[in-house]
């Protein structure tokens, strides 16, 4: 059934304030939005934070294999956080609703997918009359997304269903956090992640090591407190921001340095846990964009991972949610798997699932690597579709290889592209990758 | 397996500060955590807040046929909260923790059942190295009791499993709040139940009222708000004690007055959910203690009732919770039966049933009625069991009827005692209760 897709990248209920997001940041998660037009199908509507051009919807929809013209993508006027995000009071513009009921009805429209599935979403959802169809409303229309979304609720799961997680607890006293960082933890030589209870991307995480020298994967700092003195000094200073003023709580877990962040997608639905794939941080060359499927799928200890992410799903489906789940998880030195985190919303690595069942077809998860690339500097869309097709690098269905672009770089500034390479193996992803930068660099001289 | 119970009838994590309890309300739960004492098996130790007399003790052990001796009961020293709550700094007292260890170590103890599992409780089962055998551990360890001592977890849990509720919803806005209010409740001349997050037995809870006359059943008090002013006016003083300072969400629902209280208790083990029993609290003649079996069983929702608190209770065993969960709701005057509350831990009905399956037997819930009568004033123990005995009240194992003390009235004021009529049937259960009344009460003039 169509379906209306609302790409809201960030939410209140997914990283705070959003006044506190840097207007940069809220540009790139805007501009970024474009990654959900991969997963429109025939009747669907879209709404996007920023315009998008008809260059790319259309190469976008001929990818996936539908009209153009199937498809309606509506962008709400700018709010009072910008552009970047579809904050509350663009989804109740009054202009736009009337033109989003028109095309939900004239189209069919009968469910909402969010990127996130907030209370603003589910006001929406109750707005058009999509309440009844949308799987998994009765659950988001009472608080569900928020709770799923708390860190604090991923560890008692976690807990509760036997998954392997870093040691660590649920704080909301700043001594026990204390006692237990500086006992369990920092005296022992360990690293540890503070993480506030409601944050995404590692904006809400700090880590504190009794040695310097950490490189603070998914947080925003390592803090060097060598000390009890130091670490309470720091706790003095950071608790007030670590529980957002007392309300929240504050999850610590021993931090694992030079470790590779993994993920699992699934699917909640109805009848219980589907699993969509698996793939990986890329951290060579640079930690930049992902590779499908995770390298990381042939150690010893993978398996289990995939086990434990399944059961950590079973409590989510019991509650009620339906969508997606992505389980993250990271891989230790030592070849262990520790799951950190879920996330119960469309996930990063949605569309490139997506644009592989529904662009490479349906064995794409073991007949090809797909590496995605993030933060690119692209030069004009047709421009950059021409010369990739020019070169021969363009994604070509017969051999069901090369490159697509999943997100038009769009800002003045560049910087907010990303495409997506499509090879047989690992070495000629790495070989089409160059021939790409070989040929877009050159073009990206803006003016 | 021995057991190890703690009686912390109240926690941090079930009612906030501790400190706003009220010092004779804190004396009450103390001495009604005498209840547990019905929950004890061979082996078991108790710890309680207050101390009880070898005569209860005695009169317990007798009615539950296990020896006096063959249990162990403790009670820490007094805390920064009074004799009558097992606050942390009880629970970490290193005197008590060394005789408290060899209680457990001497009886081979393996097993932790507090009233409530907070963070306290975890701590002690971790220290007394119990955490591997007490089921549910991984999960509690990791803040599952707070998760599931939300109401905003309930509305969701309820909300995705399609568990019939009153109209409401999860606001963290104020503005919100009042909007959906007025909207949808008050200017439709119903009352509202506003909900802080974390609280029990009503002291969390207000009503607002369109008009006066509401009796405040499960809240601290009505107040009337006719107009959306009276209302915002009532939400600007009330919001930061309804948010605990902005800390926590708000549950609102429709109020539905002279509506009856009933729960439904049940046991979430490894295998499944096990049903224990249902009650209804009494109305009449006046609103105290509970009648097990419910008398709205017989009503054609009751099956629903049941149904539905069942499958709120599959999200519950999937997070790994293990133990008691009581769904509590009303029987509205058209007899409609709607869920508004379910609490993951022992609960005031918990002895009773306790009592009726080791004392009466197992053909208890369907062969007599059980009537519970709270904050009861007694003679002396010793002189209330004599004069039940001598009257031929007193319970009698032969026709498994008569009345059994179940708390006992320890408080120099009196008011606090307890006790259960056990009866074939309501009318024979009212004859008792009139007898018991003529029999205490004259010896009730103390001094």
């Amino acid at each position: 059934m169509p379906t209306l897709i609302v790409s809201n990248q960030r939410t209140e209920e997914m990283v705070g304030d959003l006044e506190l997001l840097d207007p940069e940041y809220r540009l790139y998660v805007g501009n970024q939005a474009q990654r959900m037009a991969w997963c429109l199908q025939d009747g669907d509507v879209l709404v996007l934070p920023m315009a998008v051009s008809e260059d790319f919807l259309r190469y976008v929809t001929a990818a996936l294999g539908i009209a153009r013209d199937s498809v309606e993508v509506l962008v709400p006027p700018t709010g009072c956080f910008g552009e970047g995000v579809l904050s509350q009071d663009r989804l109740t513009d009054e202009g736009f609703l009337t033109a989003l009921r028109q095309a939900v009805q004239s189209r069919g429209v009968d469910r909402v997918l969010p990127f996130h599935f907030d209370s603003s979403v589910a006001e929406l959802t109750r707005t058009l009359g999509l309440d009844k169809a949308t799987p998994g409303f009765g659950f988001l229309d009472q608080g569900g997304g928020r709770l799923l979304n708390s860190k604090a609720t991923f560890r008692a799961l976690a807990g509760g269903t036997g998954a392997p997680v870093p040691p660590g607890g649920v704080f909301s006293a700043r001594q026990e956090a204390a006692t237990y960082l500086w006992d369990r933890l920092l005296s022992q030589g360990q690293p540890a992640i503070l993480k506030q209870d409601f944050h995404v991307a590692g904006f809400g995480n700090e880590i504190v090591s009794p040695t310097p020298g950490i490189d603070p994967l998914g947080a925003q700092r390592a803090v060097v407190t060598a000390s009890r003195a130091d670490l309470d000094a720091y706790l003095t200073e950071r608790w007030p921001w670590l529980t957002d003023g007392g309300r929240n709580r504050v999850v610590i877990e021993q931090y694992v340095p030079e470790s590779a962040p993994i993920y699992a997608e699934v699917r909640i639905e109805e009848h219980g846990v589907e699993f969509t794939g698996h793939g990986e941080m890329r951290m060579k060359p640079v930690l930049n964009g992902l590779i499908v499927p995770a390298p990381s799928a042939e150690l010893p200890a993978f398996p289990g991972f995939l086990d434990a992410a399944r059961r950590l799903c079973w409590p989510i489906h019991a509650m009620g949610y339906r969508g997606i789940v992505s389980i993250d998880a990271i891989v230790t030195p030592d070849r262990n798997i520790l799951i950190n985190e879920f996330n119960c919303r469309t996930g990063g690595s949605t569309h490139i699932h997506r644009i592989g069942e529904r662009v490479v077809g349906d064995d794409y998860f073991t007949e090809r690597v797909l590496v995605e690339l993030r933060r690119c500097t692209f030069p004009p869309f047709p421009t950059a579709v021409r010369a990739l097709v020019e070169r021969g690098l363009a994604y070509d269905p017969t051999t069901r290889t090369g490159v697509l672009i999943t997100v038009d770089d769009d800002s003045p500034s560049g910087g907010f592209g990303e495409y997506c390479v499509i090879a047989r193996d690992a070495g000629q992803a790495r070989e089409l990758e160059q021939a790409v930068a070989d040929v877009l660099t050159p073009l990206c001289a803006k003016d």
